[in-house]
């Protein structure tokens, strides 16, 4: 009794290994899930724009190009997600990624939060939304898991 | 002149065996159909959220955290389903199977109610609400077999 | 530069062979259309609700619940459908087909109509939601054909 | 513990009083309710397409002209509503009835059907879809009047 | 910085005064609050389908008939609310509660439930929906005030 | 040629006065503006869960519930409203801000973010989002001022 | 049996005085209608977006602030819209009038185009999609009364 | 962490192998893209309507009849898209391809626009709903590329 294949979207921090340990864990236990994701190449996402449409002068209109364009993935592959795992990490302001939260959140998308207790209070308006807070990789593989097999 | 093949959701009830049931009569007939159902094992169920995500020393919060993992699940298969079959027993409240219930029927999903004649009054906004009310696992099957194959 | 495969509806009229027609000429193009339709056979479909459910001991429950479970099919083929053919006959009510018309034109989907000409004036609120107006099972599959191949 | 006012469309029948009997059956009962329908005057509506915007040479376009400048009306009112109402006389083919019926359902708009138990077969797919089917006008007022203040 | 009004259904149990309680708390804090609730008189509310659309001889379609009207003023109701509050008391089923608050819930209406603690467990699935899990009439009045005025 | 009075929510920032300079400005503009916003005094938004619903022992449950009882008021607000204003200050994460941005982006409601250039690079998800960056309250104002009465 | 108001949406051409036509023959037929169109001082709609936020450097940049500064208020419009009416000049590409068209379109609103019959062929796409073709502001405003009051 | 298949759909002027270029280029990358288009042959895309439903004797009809058809085919496809590039070219209107972006606009799609700086300024408000601008096919490859595989 189970649905064939699971899409999750991997949202948010890209300087840790976050999703490669998600990706691992989820090939281990052999789930149905189909893991997408940003570009997470810091650099090709800050110079997508201007590399393919452009040189721009100034900072803002660089990083509107890129942002745009990045936005023609990140929303397509929201917007097909059965779950959306939203990353936050120490460092960086993260906007994109509590954005994302909200995105999929208006969508009505299971979202879960992924991040340290640590930063908690901060983050209570998006952990208020999500349907499950974690605070390692190992404990997103298990939910999957549990969510899609029902094993604990 | 057929659809591939029909997502059906089995909500509720979980101490008989009635998904068994329509899952063996489904497959006896030969029908081209997907059953999902929430994680039927109370333990699991109950113990999911404090499982994964860490204990919680109330009731309450342990609930919350279960219920709320629970609804991962839970909600990408009635969204997927293209029939929610909802099973009313006659022990236990049951809030979820009439939750599910109602929250099926606000996406416009076709509804099956599957209970004992005997609590009907009870049911009968949920049932108001269904597209048909059977009282046996077997017209369940027979309900499907006819929707689909248009076999009587 | 195409779409796999189509998903066409047939509602309407089951006193002649036009969906046959549609079928067999869909067929012989060679077009990837997968027609569905609603249960055709009049007595299966009267008599579906009491021969599952129960029987009944007035014509107007008998009715109701053969035609809620009816629309267990119609309404899910018709939201899975790309295009829907409604078709009109000569003879009776047909209020059914009416109502499958306003149905889908609600959804967004595009909606063939298909009818003599000579009970067009009858018909105008409906053939003006539609975005063709077919005489001839022929004229449908050219019109599937064009649209699916771009072939005239 | 009330809504200020309710808007009721009342689709359907043009030729007999059924409107003036619920719009004064309301007025007596003193119900906050804004009763709204499309252009009653047979003459006008079929006209005024080409009144307007020009003659046609043929029925089929005169119709087309006319039944889409009706629909201006139509289905911004029936959108506007809180509840439709649909009248089926015994004449006439009122395909746009069950039409305007199908599109309200589809909305998820309260459907109440209205016409004799001599057409209920024919009526059946509509008359499934509705939450209510009354048999005069005066049982419209009565459902008006109990959903909106609770009197019996 | 205010909306000018609020809409606040209050569905569930009819057989205690929490909804005078909150009417009474809502107007003595001056709260712009319109409160909308089902027939809550019981009588009424089983009877209304075959009072006015006349008698039946079972108790289900008696029921089906009923629940049917009803369901006219509780959804038109529950899609105007802007806060569906809902009440589970200690007797009863209280189905047609946990469906409105699954019906709310998924057309993300907000949703607070109001019940004693002894009962959470049985309706963990129903409390995770919710945005607040109040056990008093004034614990409700009391988050109407701070979500509309800002007020503590 | 005008619509009678827009719906501005003010998301984001609360330690400093930009509201209120938005307020007095649409004030002077004499702007048919209601302008909402979400709780602004940081202790009330913080313990509001806990003082109505009762006391928690953790950081963790105290900021859901917090969270939860103000996402009452936020969402309903922000869909409510025509326009969401998002302002981010150089202090603090303000994950909130964010996610109301891509919550009503979802949603389809314009969105202006109001920010100093500096921390323009780190919103650049968000700002690519937006119909306008804004850098002081004086442009909102200004925008709104244009946008509803086309003054220059 | 009435619509309180309708909120009419004039899109498209701007250099000539159809908007005041219409605007004054609705006024003498004393229709009960909410005119709202874009800015129409083009020189503003040019500039507003570095009028407001600041200079750019490029053409491109320069319009795409102003363009998107002008969504604000013309998405805002159209979703509040009941009818849209599109007029199209024989100067100018207009695409925005197209535009606005395929958006008011896909949200389905009723559409009115208004153009003269000899660039029909080159919008046959738009008028296709649209409720009445127009070739005069008196024609509009015909409609509008018959549309409201039934009148011809 | 990718997704299997991308649908986009190549919408705009017919005159030039703009598609052809991109499908090469889709192609040659090895992307997973399934690219859809309207029928580009302009005969048959203007004589669908009388080839197949029988002839008019206006112009008007002509179109009227050939645009729907063809809308049969184009709304399906933009509804199936995840992506939709909008070409205009230097010559005729071309006010279709502005409808089609309009109509992705309002349904969320991800827009991307192809043509020359030159027309720029005439397209300023299609290009502020696109998320790129492209002005060449090869970026318009370079752009997909990048989307679905993260290369620059």
């Amino acid at each position: 009794m189970a649905k064939d294949r699971w899409a999750v979207y991997l949202s948010g921090e890209i300087h840790s290994d976050w999703r490669e340990q998600i990706s691992s864990g989820v090939e281990k236990a052999g789930l149905p899930v189909d893991l997408t994701a940003p570009v997470t190449d810091h650099g090709a996402s800050d110079e997508c724009g201007i590399a393919i449409l452009g040189p721009e002068t100034t900072r803002a209109w660089t990083d509107h190009k890129g942002a745009s364009v990045n936005a023609i993935r990140t929303r397509t592959l929201i917007e097909a997600a059965d779950v959306v795992v939203v990353r936050f990490g120490d460092k960086y302001r993260q906007w994109n990624a509590a954005f994302d939260a909200g995105y999929a959140s208006a969508l009505g998308k299971p979202v879960i939060t992924l991040h340290d207790d640590s930063i908690g209070h901060a983050l209570k308006e998006v952990d208020a939304a999500a349907l499950a807070v974690a605070e390692s990789p190992d404990q997103v593989v298990r939910l999957l898991d549990y969510v899609i097999t029902g094993r604990l």
